[in-house]
């Protein structure tokens, strides 16, 4: 090997240099501070578990993108945290087990032994939020508010959300007892968005007309909301066991109508990957110039169960690095103060008290080229910050 | 398994709930800002590496501390960071391959396959330092001092620094000739601290009287700085080749005793384990109570020769969450402003607006049990903060 080939990187894993790491520390910030305003308590669940605690009930998809080690001292089996979410439900449901409502966050890397997408890191900064024990409309909204004001206070521009709701394929899907085998057809012909195509599957694979017609009908519910309120009531009207989920994600547009003026809203029944663990809403904000979904989440409410307590449970997350990417934020820019290397007290004590107090001040060794905004002179006996 | 074991975690990894984490937060913050505003730019090295580059000119140990895992895209092995200053030390020498002096720092969860003592996590939170381009005592003086700065910022007292030269044990062992098989005996008489096994060793050992009599000495090295003054001297007489590094440590720990009168200073030449691909002066940090050092560091001149370009180096590290649980700092207390379910868009904007303000502000939903210090009420058709 030689010493060139020693600094390349595996695909999807990428080092952050200066400025661009100050800039990401200090949207870092910026997020968990709105996050803690707005009541989410910051948590840390741990970056290696027990593959068995890591992966139980949330599917194989996030179980193919676990990196797996032994423990040298149990001998079993532990995987790198590839998704912080089903973690922070153990959290809700095993470590912290409150009594009612409980709002969680969080920030740290997950892992992926294959990317998500071709534009993925392997190394995601993962930040975001979890809300537990409330199954309304007023929680997804909550959730999904979060995410926007979050998505606006990166400086992410134009953004459109999509709603979706797994709860209304999988009533379909309960209703008409499809195999897996069926559901894997269905999910490539829902991908591909052909309706023709879907109908004539429809017809073929379900026997009850009104079955076959509302799995059709699946791929009309997506775009513009105020467009499918015809497509939405014949749904209802084929299999009842719909409308209530239809109705809830109708209340929850309108009720962000309201307060996101400025962010389309569209409505997707036809996206069920990815969502491996949800069990209801499901939402993913995206931007012009970036193929993957910028921030995403959705309901999840049966995943404390195999940890004892099963909650509704909602929350999103979205990839830091991204969110730094896209977002036009302003940083903050920091002088620099250089200051001569001198033992005298007095000036060690003015160092410190300056650099606590946020200004930036460099002691040039020999071989520093520093570019200095002010400089720290002793004039008249006193030392004192000069124009450079 | 059971659901009580699905919750276990790994020997010596952990999860972090609140109010801890919003603790360990605040204080990554505050020594974040310490090092920002000392020069010190913020890097994020890759979390994973192929396994020859992590491990290239790092030592053994390090090999042993190192989680592996295959790149499935490309089948070749990866390592979890085991410790970030190799990678620093990669970056500054193919990254930014800057032509002065570089100062980074960095903040990030590290991986040890095996703990590094018995009250070591295998998950720490490595935060540290590390200055390139600069071999002399300034810069060794300027990276101690931000160590003993960021521990003072984090409130941990009573702190005890030991200095170090691994120059010194390596120039006895190159003029003597001694293999690897004889090192390892010394490191183990050394690490016992019993001077008489430790001459009865170098006589049996050392066919030269004066080498031998400086393999004994070694062990009389540690103690009070200056205490030492008769020892060091005679080092010097007796090994020429030591006199530089004994002259270096010396005026470092001059220069620290003048900036940091209340640190007790303490020699230590005897402490050789541990420091792997260190060079020159190394030093640690020790507190009342913890065993192990709460911070080290030191010189590693020759590590980014590897990656095409040797320079001078010295940093430290330490782990952020050992010292959130030793520091006594001061969190900074919020209040928790109740604001009523309500899509007055005039309500919305004032919440966002004191959030945005560094206000926690919490609209409960139904099951919601939040305790208020403040409530937003309208008052005379104006929303308004009202005392709990």
């Amino acid at each position: 090997m030689t010493s060139a080939d020693r600094w390349l990187l595996p695909d999807g894993i990428e080092e952050v240099l200066p400025p661009q790491a100050r800039r990401i520390e200090q949207l870092r910030r910026r997020l968990l501070d709105q996050l803690d305003n707005s009541g989410y308590d910051l948590v840390i669940p741990p970056a290696l578990e027990y593959l068995d605690s890591l992966l139980t009930g949330v599917g194989k998809d996030l179980d193919l993108r676990t990196f797996k080690v032994t423990d040298q001292l149990s001998g079993r089996l532990m995987g790198l945290s590839a998704d912080t979410t089903p973690q922070v439900a153990r959290i809700d449901a095993h470590s912290l087990a409150p009594e009612g409502i409980s709002r969680l966050s969080y920030c740290r890397t997950v892992f992926h032994a294959k990317a998500s997408s071709l534009l993925a890191s392997r190394t995601p900064t993962q930040i975001g939020a979890e809300l537990y024990g409330e199954a309304g409309v007023g929680a997804d909204v909550e959730i999904i508010s979060l995410m926007l004001t979050l998505l606006e206070s990166a400086g992410v521009q134009q953004v459109h959300l999509d709603l979706g709701h797994v709860g209304v394929f999988r009533a379909l899907a309960a209703k008409a007892g499809i195999s897996a085998e069926q559901q894997r057809e269905l999910f490539d012909l829902l991908k591909l968005k052909c309706a023709t195509d879907l109908e004539a599957w429809a017809a073929r694979e379900i026997q009850d007309a009104a079955l076959a017609e509302a799995f059709a009908l699946l791929i009309r519910l997506q775009g513009d909301r105020q467009k499918l309120d015809a497509a939405i009531s014949r749904m209802a009207e084929l299999v009842p066991e719909t409308s209530a989920e239809l109705a809830h994600i109708q209340q929850v547009a309108e009720q962000l109508a309201l307060r996101f003026p400025q962010t389309s809203l569209y409505f997707d029944l036809t996206e069920l990957r990815g969502y491996n663990y949800h069990t209801g809403l499901v939402f993913a904000a995206y931007i012009p110039g970036y193929g993957d979904a910028i921030a995403q989440g959705g309901r999840y409410d049966e995943t404390g169960a195999v940890f004892g307590r099963a909650r509704p449970a909602t929350g999103f997350s979205a990839d830091l690095k991204v969110l730094a990417r896209f977002g036009t934020y302003q940083t903050e820019a920091k002088q620099t103060v250089v200051a001569p290397n001198d033992n005298d007290p007095a000036l060690w004590q003015l160092i410190a008290q300056l650099r606590e107090q946020g200004k930036r001040v460099v002691v040039p060794l020999n071989d520093d080229a520093i570019r200095a905004d002010l400089y720290l002179k002793k004039l008249d006996g006193q030392w004192q910050l000069v124009e450079a």
